[in-house]
């Protein structure tokens, strides 16, 4: 299932032919966030007065910069997810003691209570 | 404490001067995740015969598809953590519960012991 097809996208005003397995749907999301990327540098003033080596540059690092967000938050919420697996296992590991008691404090109730 | 100052970066084998008030060694890290991801396009058979627009469009790509992931990434994660909350907090519920079952058992079973 992992044919090959062309696909168009438009991105900085230019429309690029891609071959690739990738959905189509997915690439023009990429080609989206591109765009919006590249248009919000170009309202930023100056930005268009450099060079085109400098201005790719500068979008190349504004996307990583998002993409290093990203994994941030993707650690600290590996990190919570770590902490809220053990606080759920002793959780469970209480319960479970708490059940054990309770039922023998039934049990001993209901001998108490044939005496 | 946002003061501007000027770092010094290379990215595919040039070297940029940025004014900007993040911290020099991120940006270090940025160009070097991005040099990585150029070095691995170029090693594509047929990638720098691509005009150089193409080139840039495709690193972009590259880049763009990163961040997606790391975005489904951490919806994943987000979803798991809401799941694990409920888990928990249901936990709790049933702990205190079956806590409040214990007192009482051990309240009867003392008073049943007086008789």
């Amino acid at each position: 299932m992992n044919s090959k097809h062309n696909t168009e996208v438009l991105i900085d005003g230019k429309i690029y032919t891609l071959a690739g397995s990738e959905e189509e749907g997915y690439i023009q999301r990429l080609a989206s966030y591109i765009n919006e990327m590249i248009l919000t540098l170009k309202r930023q003033e100056g930005f268009t007065k450099q060079s085109a080596e400098y201005q790719n540059v500068m979008i190349e690092l504004n996307m990583a910069d998002d993409y290093f967000k990203a994994r941030e938050l993707i650690n600290r919420l590996e990190q919570q997810k770590a902490e809220m697996e053990k606080e759920t296992y002793s959780l469970k590991h209480e319960l479970v003691a708490t059940q054990m008691k309770l039922e023998a404090a039934k049990h001993e109730l209901s001998d108490a209570k044939k005496e």
